[in-house]
């Protein structure tokens, strides 16, 4: 039963530039139960480096999923997590592992699609990327050297959340309804819908667009939309863009 | 003040075959404010490899210290942790990652020594290197794939206790009387000693040694003998044996 729930979580490793720390987070997540890798534009996969590194967990290699966006990797997921071993310039909520292993679950019950996403070994990631994740969490590390390898952040979160869920493995627990929530293509779709209807009124000039999506999406991120709240956004939208194009 | 007490713990890893793991396990332990390594009889140290993996604490593998023995690693060392990922002949306390904490940081706060020790890659530690041991922990891992790293081992067991540090770190909490527990070295003297006045008294033959010190040893280990108890035990041999040689 728990082992099935974490099938709905991914790891997306983005841009990874040694092909070993792809084969040692394979066999991280392994350990914990967790069978799920996709990758974001890596540098150098398939590799025989990987497959060293990944002892054992050749099955997880095998079945990698190798996108050319963080977006792509994340489609259709509900929730995405974002890792960060220091605060940046990042204005979405972060949570502590224990809190964010709770809205994890709380998803997976539901059978929704998580994404817990990890950065560059060297520079993490990009603002943009960081704008497609729901929420950040952050692994506690010495304030003297937070430099944290990219297969062990992967080995700490996956195991935080095993022990979680196993904590916290009790059927009697009641489903969420999987409608309530939104996918992150939906989510999407709807920030293209705002950012069209921002032109076309004319509050967003596309030569100089600042930061104003970027907070919108902030916002919009923090808040996770359920349906019934997407449909009527999605609805003052047209209905906007109707009223302005009859003009 | 935390910072500090982590100073009295150190991490011993066992005859390490991949000299990479040693300088990723320095990455591990200095993320998580931990210095001190040492090495019992390494199969490549130092090693380009190692300070490649090491990744900015070059400051730890330059302090190293090299054994030819695990007994020697830990002779000043009043608590001495094994480390597995499975149950094996292993008869010695096996602890809860959160009960073995609370029993290194009540070492700490006395201002004893703790080691907490890793096996081989391939095969762990051996029956007497166990024996060593006074408790073992157990890294929580899935019951199909538990072949965690050498270095994730040592992240995982770090992130712990870092954790596990931060969170009870109260300077108002009574110290322990030094003096109360006994160092490995004495604790070795005392199965010496055992050993000698059980062949003495004819119930230990040394040519058929069978299991039985392993057993005793398992029991004392178990027993984490204070200063007075170990003094009243070394003056029953003591006498046993003046007892016997006046016949």
């Amino acid at each position: 039963m728990m082992q099935m729930s974490l099938e709905f979580i991914r790891i997306v490793l983005v841009e990874t530039t040694h092909p070993g720390n792809i084969g040692a987070s394979a066999r991280a997540m392994k350990t914990m139960g967790f069978s799920r890798l996709h990758l974001v534009k890596p540098k150098l996969f398939p590799n025989a480096e990987a497959t060293a590194r990944a002892a054992g967990a050749d099955d997880i290699l095998a079945n990698v999923q190798v996108h050319q966006s963080l977006s792509e990797a994340v489609n259709d997921c509900v929730l995405v997590i974002g890792t960060s071993a220091r605060v940046r310039n990042i204005s979405c909520p972060i949570l502590s592992p224990d809190r964010v292993n709770t809205e994890i679950l709380e998803c997976v019950r539901s059978e929704s699609q998580v994404a817990i996403v990890f950065g560059r070994e060297s520079s993490g990631l990009s603002n943009e990327e960081l704008d497609v994740c729901n929420k950040m969490t952050m692994i506690p590390t010495s304030d003297d050297f937070s430099s944290l390898n990219l297969a062990s952040a992967v080995q700490l979160i996956c195991y935080e959340l095993f022990k979680f869920s196993k904590a916290n493995n009790r059927d009697d627990q009641k489903l969420i309804d999987k409608s309530e929530t939104i996918t992150n293509e939906e989510l999407n779709k709807f920030y293209e819908h705002l950012q069209q209807c921002l032109i076309e009124i004319n509050y967003l000039d596309p030569e100089k667009p600042r930061k104003l999506m970027r907070r919108l999406k902030q916002l919009f991120n923090r808040s996770a939309l359920d349906q019934n709240e997407y449909n009527i956004l999605r609805g003052i939208l047209s209905a906007v863009q109707e009223k302005v194009r009859q003009k």
